[in-house]
């Protein structure tokens, strides 16, 4: 008989990292809830719902536009195996971790990828992914709004335009934007937008918002090889979602019922009014920083409100300040990713983490411990 | 201003259907916590625990052991796009609905699929599949041990012995028994098992076990082509909960958490004690159905207990009846799936679900209802 394992401890920490964020009380008092069967009646009125709450996060009319069973990286992946067949050309645009992750996706799945490859740190240019079109068209584009692994927020109006001119798609990932920084997939023109629900919408990780626009709706239905997923698959996901309701996977209802939970408190709050109160307190949290002498890695215009990165001081162990924060003050930041690894310190302030409560907390401890 | 979504009702469904089951109290509490980060020490510490205890379950040694970021489809797509290479040759045991879905998946990944097919609710014989093999060989074979759609339980020992003496691996799904019915994965030598969380082992759905032996780990790491996806990827999943930790998905902490805490349940009731149990409740099911004068559609030799199926009575009307059950007794049974729909009623006693008191009003509903 081996040893039975104990029970597992919560240590409940203030999550002020890149996500996961912490969830509202309402959010978690669903979770604690029996689950109900994926094609119950309730369940499936509960799911067309979070269809409609999604398209006004979105701000969206696609009629595609769902949740993915599986977390962020699942709709990335989503994003490019429906859209992309072997040998398409495509570009992906890469100024961090996530952009390397689509274009490493996006070779899994056959494409034929240009790198439009800048610094970690910057932002992509219209004029130079209309150079890089010029040089090699692409059928699909991809870039990320919010760089989890840089603190950068990347315009993505004007890359759509070009995009388009080209009779391309774009997709763009929201992964770190979603519910706390403008997106407005219809007014930017985004043909594929995903996300993911542990960030700015303040739901536990494992759902993920996805919307197909009609450029994109239309590459997936005119396919001439089928798509080289079945799990991911977004006909048969919509298939399940929309009004067949043909059974696909067993949805997880109490993923389901949390994050239409947490769709409805960013209603009533108001979206705009939502995005407005994460910049409010990244403001703050900017200030307060270099307050006590922090350097923002990010120039303040092209400065994510949702994700803070800052450099590590000089002679300031990075290891060694996340673990006492951790351990002493119970309180969650992130290293950097990649190359940005001991450079600088990754600070969100989404969905329910976005506390004063927290940044206050979160200045003080830096003060503490970067004393020297 | 587009009308408030009210607060989504949760019927708290008695639920005996083929899944998912009724959560023990404990998980659902744990599911109320905060989550945490996907890289907290306190985090890896629960998935190593978890590796450890679903060791136990799958009754394996197999190092490559964890719980795929989706559900029991998501596993069986793991085991599949892992294993198969583009034109391999692969044979399918299809005897109901999910031999079909393996199937499907598996020429979705590009391989040579030859279908082993019998009609819907008898077993594939060793026999059988030494005849196919010997007729076209196969690298890898796939049955379903517990097929949901039918009720039926599908003896492996023997044709995982027919497999090896070809050099080929046995994939086995065993989605709904794991938990609840023995599956014995390093005993009956099965090269990847996987399953869910939603049934037997009495977890909300969203996070799925899987177990790759020695045999299967080799044909993984001697791959000519890379995996054919980035989401389900078992080297880069194992990288994640192995010891390196690698960043791979934002794993569910909640789900992490209610996982964790439903193995243990398991671990100190004991399995064998567990498999009894859900044997006994079966035995008490199925009797009960005959006296209101039900047959059961599978003989009893190879008959699921976690799954009973029985045929409807020639003149009841399928979708009256459940719905009646549904909207009067607040329970959930399932019909049948493809070929078998409105055919027969799926009834599961897995996990939580699996109580006498559940029975009782099971059997006595269907005595009201049935009445003519």
């Amino acid at each position: 008989m081996e040893n039975l394992v104990p029970q597992a401890k919560n240590p409940h920490r203030i999550l002020l990292g890149p996500g996961p964020s912490m969830v509202d009380p309402r959010v978690l008092k669903v979770l604690s809830e029996q689950p109900i069967g994926h094609l119950d009646p309730e369940l499936l009125k509960v799911m067309n719902e979070i269809q409609i709450l999604l398209r006004l996060v979105f701000e969206t009319k696609n009629e595609l536009t769902l949740a993915v069973p599986g977390t962020g990286s699942a709709a990335m992946e989503t994003a490019i195996v429906n859209s992309i067949q072997p040998n398409d050309p495509v570009l992906i645009g890469v100024v961090g971790y996530f952009g390397n992750r689509m274009a490493e996706m996006a070779k899994i799945h056959g494409a034929d990828v240009t790198i439009l490859q800048k610094p970690w740190g910057e932002i992509i240019l219209p004029a130079e992914v209309a150079a890089a079109l010029k040089k090699k068209p692409a059928r699909i584009v991809g870039i990320v709004q919010a760089e989890t692994s840089t603190g950068v927020l990347q315009p993505t109006k004007e890359i759509a335009d070009i995009v388009h001119q080209q009779e391309g798609i774009l997709i763009v990932d929201s992964v770190t934007s979603l519910g706390g920084v403008p997106v407005q997939v219809d007014k930017n023109e985004i043909d594929i937008c995903y996300s993911c629900s542990q960030k700015c919408l303040g739901c536990p990780s494992g759902l993920s918002p996805i919307s197909f626009g009609p450029r994109a709706v239309h590459i997936v239905e005119s396919r001439a090889k089928p798509v080289a997923s079945w799990y991911l698959d977004i006909q048969r996901l919509m298939k399940y979602w929309g009004p067949e309701h043909i059974y696909h996977h067993t949805a997880s209802s109490t993923l389901v019922y949390a994050l239409h939970e947490s769709l409805r408190i960013i209603q009533e709050q108001g979206l705009s009014e939502r995005i407005t109160w994460h910049f409010q307190n990244a403001k703050i949290l900017w200030k307060g920083l270099e307050e006590i002498g922090l350097s923002l890695f990010v120039p303040e215009q092209y400065r994510l409100p949702s994700l803070t990165t800052v450099r590590i001081p000089q002679n300031v162990d990075d290891a060694s300040i996340r673990k006492q924060l951790l351990e002493k003050y119970n309180i969650e930041i992130s290293g950097g990713l990649g190359e940005l690894k001991g450079m600088i310190w990754r600070i969100g302030l989404m969905g329910y983490s976005s506390r004063m409560e927290n940044i206050q907390l979160l200045l003080s401890a830096f003060k503490e411990l970067l004393k020297r």
